[in-house]
């Protein structure tokens, strides 16, 4: 990984989405200019934090005119990475497999689901929204011919780190985890969990203690 | 909010999420003691965060013999809440809405899915995934009848707040925020946001910068 990620904390690198959602929302109403404060406000944050994270990447905004929004957003997409189309690949089509397939919002953001990837002969050969689903081992190849470097596992947790060590070996360098286990990856790696049943069992507790 | 809450970071309950993952597969696999260096080992923390994190909850494990899992995840699931099952509804059932309803990962965890809402009338009245698709009017009466505390939002940024605001009028308390925007919410109602798309995104930001 480049010395440069080191130097910026990863919550700084975090609101940067959250500041794209916000920029893409307001350049969808037409709305050309914005301030600090105005952007901070509509995101609850403090006005010195979104200043202090976007320095991290350079200088944008201009004193009494703030930020505009158009050229913001084409630079939090380069900054991001989401100004190129990434082939993406899906291991594991069962429930929240099928679910993520036919999901649209990856494609929406610049990520391009071109293949998903299985073992059983129930699945393998079939199109879950618009994504060919292939057998496992045909995954190296499918790596290597499109530069896929993203990979999402919703497999088992039996499975999880198998796969994401398929993943890595063929050249994968992200892989963003579903499997409610924790994947250990290789240096130049990086593994994002999403447990989505955690994020409500975070709500219940708050609930429950009320 | 009970106070008790203040005293307990946020990321020490998120973790406790993670060691019932852990604890309910070694469960699975018939695994009846654990000590919390292996537990910290498998999910790549230190050994005394374990202890720690535990430790606000109450005193766990005994010296020399370690956790016994089966207990320790039926403590887990009580602290979480989920030793109960929550009843859930869903407002919004475009392509995110729809794919979350077909989802069975929330029900396997104690999160029943009684009632998902929209507005259009080419979905209301539908069933998707064994949920019923009503209109949005009937929100508050099946919130109501059914004691709901917890919903989901997945409808577009536009509505997000309008439908943050009327779940929370119904008495739900706890929100699980899909839309790509910031949801202000009562003092007493919590809100977490997830973006699919913006996790995928700090991996290409990663992956970008090696």
């Amino acid at each position: 990984m480049n010395p440069r990620n080191q130097s910026i904390p990863s919550p700084a690198v975090r609101r940067l989405s959250v500041y794209l959602r916000r920029l893409e929302y307001l350049a969808a109403q037409g709305v050309e200019k914005v301030s600090s404060r105005s952007l901070a406000e509509s995101l609850r944050l403090a006005d010195a934090q979104v200043r202090k994270d976007l320095a991290y990447f350079g200088q944008f905004g201009r004193p009494g005119v703030g930020y505009l929004v158009g050229p913001l957003v084409e630079e939090l997409r380069r900054i991001l990475g989401t100004d190129k189309i990434w082939p993406v690949v899906l291991v594991g089509s069962g429930d929240l497999g099928r679910a993520l397939l036919r999901y649209k919002g990856f494609r929406r953001r610049g990520f391009d689901l071109v293949a998903a990837f299985d073992v059983s002969p129930a699945v393998v050969g079939r199109t879950i929204g618009g994504v060919p689903v292939l057998h496992v081992r045909q995954l190296p190849a499918v790596v290597a011919k499109h530069g896929v470097k993203l990979g999402i596992v919703a497999v088992p947790t039996d499975a999880a780190q198998d796969v994401a060590d398929m993943l890595q070996a063929a050249g994968v360098r992200g892989i963003l985890n579903f499997a409610p286990t924790v994947l250990h990856a290789a240096a130049e790696a990086s593994v994002r969990p999403v447990d989505l049943a955690a994020e409500l069992e975070q709500l219940s507790f708050r609930v429950g203690r009320e």
